[in-house]
Order: C-alpha cells, then structure tokens, then sequence
C-alpha cells in the first residue's frame, strides 16, 4: 500500500493499544508495545503499526518519507489534559517569596496570585497574550504535547472570559498543538464581587455560560472548588448550569481542603476530578463509582514547594483511572514539559514508568474528551506521535531536563524536528 | 573603543562582581545585578560591563555583532563542579527497579550500578563513548554551561582510568564547553579487586596516581568516601598520595552514612567536598575551617526519589560556600540540566534564587579551580556567558522544564544560537 510516511526501525513502539476506555488497576501499566517496530501514516491517519520488517515489506512511500528511527521510541503525543495556557505575565517575583517562606496569603496581601494575573490579563492586548501564549505552545510541542485542554478564567467577566475562549480558538488554528477549550469563569472570585459572592456565582452561571455554550467551542466547564474560593454548592450550582447546556464538567477538587469536590464530581459524573492531594476515602468511592477520571498535576505541589501529592497508587489501585498534566499558569506551576511531570510522578508518587506514560496519553486523552482516536497508536487513530532520541520509553522519565524528541507528528503532518539524532 | 561583540537592553546583568573568592553567608545572595545592562566583549575577554546607554555610548562593534537582547536576561555560563560525563550506555531498567521499589543493593546484585557501568565502559570503543558523551555534553551546552568537571571513575584500572581521562581532554579540545578533569580512581572497588581491597587502595595510591599526575591534565584526585565503598582511611592514603603529586583535591562525602569524609576534606583542605547529606555538626565545622566548598547535588536525592535533601541553608548560614552541579551519571542522576538542579535547590533544599545562582556561577568556578577568571561578569575576566529569553533571572527557577538560552559565549565566541525569542 503506498503511504504517505514510514518511521521505522524504532527500538519501542508504545502503542498503548486495547479498549478505548481510560485504564486503571493494572491495565493502567499495560503499554502494548511493539519491539524493533513501524508506523505508517496515510492522510491524517495511522494506517498500519507493527514490526519493522512486516510495515517495509507491505507499505511503500517516498524514499525521504521513510524515516529510521535509529532505535529510537515511538509513541503518542502527549494530550495535557490541566492548562492554564493563555494568560498575560509572569509571577516569578512571588516565587522568589515562596522560596523566602512567605505563605499564599501574604502573596496574595501583597497584591500577587490569581488576582494579579487577572489584572495583567483584562489590560493585556489579544497580540500580546497571542504572542506569549504561542511561545508557551511552541515549547509544549518541543516536549512532545500535541493536544492540550486550556482553560479561560484570567477573564472574569462576560466579555473577557469570551475574549479568552476565542484567543483559545484562535491559538488552536494558527498553532499545531490541537487545543480544547474549558469555561473557568469560576476560577476565582473577581475584585469587584469580593463583597457579593452569590451575585458572580449567579453571573456565571445565569449570565455567562450560557453566553459560553452559543458562541464559543468550549468543550467543558471548571470550578475552583476550594476553601476560600468556590464552595461545594457555588460549585454545584455552575456545574448543573453548565450540564444543562450539554458542557462536559471538570472539578478543581481537594488541592488544599476536602470540601467535597471528589464527591461533588462523582455525583454529576463530571469527566474529571483535578488535583485531588487531600481526597478522602469518601471522595475516592465517589469517583470511581462515577466513573471520574483523576487528573493529577505533580508539577503544581513541586514547584509550590509542598511534599504531600496526590496519592496516585491508591488511586490506580481503587479503579480510578490516572491521568497526568502540567496545571501550566504563571501562579503554582510554570511548567510546560510533560516528561518533567512524568519524572515527578514517578520519583514523588511512587508511580512505574509505564503507568505515567499512559497517564500523559490514553487517560489523557480521555479526561480532554478526545481518547476516541488520540493517546493511543492503532490503525484508523489519528497520527499524532512523537519519535525520541532515546533507547527506551523509561528514558522520559530517567534522562531528566530536557527534551528527547527527534520528531513530532499531527494529524499526519511533521510538525517538529529537532534535527537528526548524533 | 572598538570590540567584538556588545549584548545590550538586557533587563538584568547578573555579574556577581566583587571579591574573587567564593561566597558564604549574605553573600551568597548577592549577584551585583545591573539593571538594563550591556556587556562588550573583545577577544576571550570581557572588556566592559554596565549600563546599556552608557556601553553603547564608549564601544562601537559591526551592526551584526551588536545584540539585542530584548529584555532578557545575561548571566555567566554556568559551571558544572562535579559530573561523570563521560561515561558508556545507560541504566533504564534500575529506574525502573527504584520506581518499583527494589533497593540499592537488590539492583547491583541484578547486575546493575556503578560495576555495570564500568563493564560497559571497558567493553565500548572510543568512538562510541566520545560520541554518545558529546551530546550530553551538547544537552549541558543548551542549558547554559561552558565549563564543566569530569570524572574518570568508570575504567577501575590503570589503562582504563588513563584512557578516560584522555577521551575527557580529547572532549574538551573538541567542544566548545571546557572541561576540568578529575582522577577518581577510586569510584568503587572493581570486580577483581572485591576480596583484596588493600591491594585496590596500593594500585590507585601507588600505580595509577603517578601516571595520571605525569601523563593526563587531571587536575584534581576524587574517592567516594563511604560506607561500602573506600572508608575513611583508605580515602585518605588516596588522597595524601594526589596530594603529594600536586593533585588538588575532592572527596564524595557523606552521601549514605557520615563515616568521616567532611572531617577529612577539612583536614586535608580539599578545595571541596560533595554530596553531604548527612554531614555532622563536627563535619560542617571541618568544612568550614579547611576552607573546603560544599558541592551540593539535589539532582541525584531527586533522581533516587529520596527526601533527605543537604543541609544547604545551615552551611551557608555558618560560613561554607555552597555550589551545585549535576552530578551527571548513569546511575544516580542522569541529569544535564543545571537549571533543574537550581530549582530543586530553592524548591528542596530552600535556598533563594539568588543563592542558587551563586551556586552555579562563582562557588562553582572556584569549586572547578577555575575561579580566578570565570563564574563572574567582570571587564578581564573570560567572555563566557549566556543570554536567557526570559524577563528575570528567576525564571531559571520559576519557569520549569526547558531551556531559556537564546544565546551562549564561550571564550569570546558565540557557540549557540537557539533561534530569535518571540
């Protein structure tokens, strides 16, 4: 069959193959892979994975289409299922204060966290959130990230939590990371409603989500679910809102006080339950009962300085599928590499290397509403995979600090190459 | 006057200008930083540092030569102090054994640690071990550093250790990172030596120290002072003898058990002692008479996924110098990344950015032996700096995962170009 490309001669194909269905227990270690293997892309599809010789022997294309992966690792494209991506500034001076022990609330006195992002955001130009977003895009790209959800929520108002879904939308057209959009007007509460809490809960949900629902492409609904910001009924308040106008649901829950969130996203069958360092055992029913999947951001509690993370093992053993993301916001955690996350939720969660590559792909890509043909390698998915200039999947996780990535494809086009393997 | 090269509208030059000697106490907190800054470079040297106006009013250079940087941020390279660069193959699979739970001991009795690599490394050829060692060597170039210390330690014979210190010197004439090589001989006793452990500690002591003082540019004797490995005792007939060669000195000290390492360093005035997690009061004291630096390496705690981080803050609060390096190996902390390691320094071990940075630059230089002209940004002092896409010298530690690096120069020659910033 002729095609459009060959990658072959990979030491590991990661196919991740099998149900499509998040993976949990022990399937969420089960990578399905393919020693001394081959992909072959037609369009923007997988057409045939298997071993090197059989993809040679049967397929066909251009000779500098046909690429020797030099015993290097294919897999998927990471899908980043938590981001933050589009936001105006940095915070580095507040991370100079955290390192000198000052707490959250004295930042936040001192006029930093989310509130002072939001401020940078509603006076920073579409051109310059674009160009600073880009950059962000570019680098996720360069470690391997082809799908990211972003989040709205530096906005908070009507008119600039649409402006940021639809610089969200433009991103996603210019840039080849594919994005998927998250309604998160209720990320925190705005300066002017400090004083009236249930007239913005009512804003978001009577006001601006219906507003999100018709003229923006945002896949689902968030709330900041937390002591101090969204309680559990403001949450569930927005969430319902939201479900009634057909928006998937996601829950900010239990980063720093269980007050409900798990058992909140369980109840509403919400697509995720995020965070989650502090869940209880009530929590955790609620969310494998409801079919939630756990999307944990290591690099959040790591560059907060915290040591208690989520507890992933327990996790993965109850049932709950796993998956992982960067969190990526200017506040609690400026990361933009997936393979540093991976490496923290191995080293800090005690989690294999092989169940923290299905965390960054298949679950992933579930929790973003995309697992139906993106996280996995199978004929007939979408080509979206990264090839490495490494010997083994383990070195993600293993090599630390920069990137091992020789290629990146999307939707069947060679969207990165980082120059040939020495 | 006419020069080489000027770098202009720099938002920070952190010059660490001052005493040339390595800083401790508040002074490892101070980087003589200056705002919207300019450096002007001619031949291998600095010639002028200082404010942009005032640098683009008293030098002219080509209109090609002259750069700007665009609100980012120039720094010294850094220097690496302590790494096993040079080293053959990787060791995947004991990542993975650590993640699952297998110790130390049960991973080298599967055939794994340091007497894996030195299988590995007496069995490949010179071509594969330069090669494979340029691109770590690229990697470390990509985030920033233009010197680096190597070790020998991978040989454990005479020919063997001689060889690995000429590929370190063959390395170093080739790329443009300079490279400090140290004898460590004594890294672990050899397979054929396990059951007469005193004729190992003759041969180094006795055999390899003369020919690696008379025949190879070593500059320093290293031992892994350790329970298990070379005792007390030992190290110290090891190094009296590098001593007595003209040898300066180092030890590995105080990783697993505090058997009297730091002690020794002191005593002998090793110019450092590394590692030091588990250094005594009577251990610091040492250190801190002898005038020995502390080489602090968070990478390999992090990598072996413990906790018990060096007690940074106490040894620069009593007066030792703290620098940081990679600690690059195949075993402990495959890590090129002296970013990363900044970061687990401020993140676990609670040092300031400014500390950290200190850290990597002038303790570091003098922790390398080459302090007198290098670590700092001063007119005379070697051209070797790196210029970050980035608004602060914070973002190093704040902005996690990749490079921020736009541009490298070492001895006066710009060696990497990452591409405009956005």
């Amino acid at each position: 069959m002729n095609v459009d490309w060959i990658v072959h001669n990979a030491r590991e194909v990661v196919t991740l193959a099998g149900p499509a269905r998040p993976r949990s227990g022990s399937e969420q270690g089960e990578l399905g892979l393919i020693e001394d293997g081959a992909i072959a892309v037609k369009g923007d599809r997988i057409v045939a994975i298997g071993p090197s010789g059989e993809i040679l022997r049967d397929h066909v294309t251009a000779p500098e289409h046909c690429l020797d992966a030099e015993g290097g690792v294919v897999l998927p494209g990471f899908v980043d299922p938590h981001t933050h991506l589009v936001f105006a500034g940095t915070r580095e001076r507040e991370f100079a204060m955290r390192c000198a022990g000052q707490s959250y609330l004295e930042i936040a006195a001192a006029g930093g966290g989310i509130r002072s992002s939001v401020r940078a955001f509603r006076s920073a130009s579409d051109d310059d959130i674009l160009r600073q977003s880009r950059r962000r895009l570019d680098r996720m790209l360069a470690f391997g990230t082809t799908t990211a959800e972003v989040k709205s929520g530096y906005g908070l108002d009507s008119e600039q939590e649409l402006r940021a879904l639809r610089l969200i939308e433009q991103l996603d057209r210019e840039h080849p990371v594919d994005l998927v959009s998250t309604f998160l007007g209720a990320h925190e509460f705005p300066d002017e409603y400090r004083e009236d809490r249930a007239a913005y809960v009512e804003l978001v949900a009577e006001k601006m989500l219906p507003r999100v629902a018709a003229e923006t492409q945002a896949r689902f609904c968030d709330v900041f679910c937390e002591q101090g910001v969204f309680d559990r009924d403001e949450t569930e308040t927005i969430l319902r809102a939201a479900q009634r106008l057909g928006l998937g649901l996601k829950v900010h829950a239990d980063e720093f006080a269980p007050i409900g969130g798990a058992e909140l996203a369980g109840e509403l069958r919400a697509i995720s339950a995020d965070h989650l360092l502090v869940t209880t055992d009530a929590g955790r029913r609620a969310l494998r009962d409801g079919g939630v999947i756990a999307v944990l951001l290591p690099g959040t509690c790591f560059s907060l300085g915290k040591h208690a993370y989520a507890n992933a093992r327990k996790m993965i053993e109850e049932g709950i599928p796993v998956a992982l993301g960067t969190d990526c916001n200017p506040g609690s955690s400026m990361v933009d590499s997936m393979p540093l996350v991976l490496a923290l939720a191995c080293l800090e969660m005690g989690l294999s290397p092989a169940e923290v590559v299905t965390g960054a792909t298949v679950n992933a890509a579930f929790a973003t509403g995309v697992g139906a043909d993106r996280g996995r390698l199978e004929p007939g998915l979408r080509a979206d995979f990264q090839v490495l200039a490494a010997p083994s999947y383990i070195s993600l996780v293993y090599h630390l600090g920069g990137s091992h990535v020789r290629w990146v494809w999307k939707d069947g086009r060679r969207v990165l190459s980082a120059g040939d393997a020495a």
